[in-house]
């Protein structure tokens, strides 16, 4: 078995956010899919060790943010490597307050969608937040990130709480 | 609220096969992900309406192979345009018998994936199964076909049981 080809599943590269009480938070995620089209609802997979899936259990919304290809590597590992229990992410970031209170992160983005969740999903690591759409907007037409870009072209690393981390890869930390 | 930022969402492409009883039976997919690392499991979204649906709720095993970016339209279409209830879809086709007896299908693919089904989650039209895998194989470094490059570059359309379909968009039908 060859689990090498976990890395041939095709993902783009998102920047999720919600918020708890007054405080945001966003992260940086590569599961992100269209559910059904009526109505229009989307997942986001998230690790409950994160500081995002917190805010999202208690808001009950999130954003994602579709990044470009082009997006600096610094930007993403702000976003995926660090943890909004120990820095503020949101400092000298472009973001919007959305229709759901969340935040939107405008950064580099191509689209972004706003989501009311219907359904979390047990997946023992992770939850998968299902969303109804309230909030969408094209931003550019530039072209998106894909995860295999991002690790083949841009040479990114994955952290551990993602779900596509695959243990002993390297670069994988 | 603009849904063609759903567009922007990044998604490979797969042949998604499974059998019952002595049936076989393939359809495209292009929400396959990972959910967990530790164990490796992996998750697709298929419409109920589907043959493939009742034929992986039966047997309870899905495979997942991965398009390469020079995968003829007509390939494509053969399995994502035509049900297996009308006509065989494997008639033709290079495929093998998995570990898990669904067909893994080998024309055009990167890498495949077995997997046991583990859980299914209702989501109206549409069923996640999410599989532990049990089988996995990369077959070639070929560039990995993205549903962005089949749009926009092999202007492929989509079928109305695909959870990417966007009711009124052009070419879909």
């Amino acid at each position: 078995m060859d689990l090498n080809a976990l890395h041939k599943l095709g993902y783009g590269m998102y920047i999720v956010g919600s918020y708890k009480d007054d405080k945001l938070n966003g992260q940086v995620a590569n599961t992100v899919f269209q559910i059904t089209s009526e109505p229009p609802t989307v997942a986001v997979s998230i690790n409950k060790a994160n500081l995002t899936h917190e805010y999202i259990e208690s808001s009950r919304v999130f954003s994602a943010s579709v990044l470009h290809q082009d997006t600096p590597l610094n930007y993403i590992g702000d976003f995926g490597f660090k943890s909004g229990r120990d820095v503020d992410k949101l400092k000298g970031i472009d973001y919007k307050i959305g229709e759901t209170k969340a935040p939107v992160f405008l950064d580099h983005a191509t689209a972004y969608l706003e989501a009311e969740v219907i359904q979390g999903v047990d997946l023992g690591t992770h939850t998968i937040f299902i969303g109804k759409i309230v909030a969408a907007e094209v931003l550019s037409e530039d072209l998106c990130l894909t995860y295999d870009y991002y690790r083949q072209v841009k040479r990114g690393t994955t952290p551990k709480t993602a779900p596509s981390y695959i243990a002993g890869e390297k670069g994988g930390k």
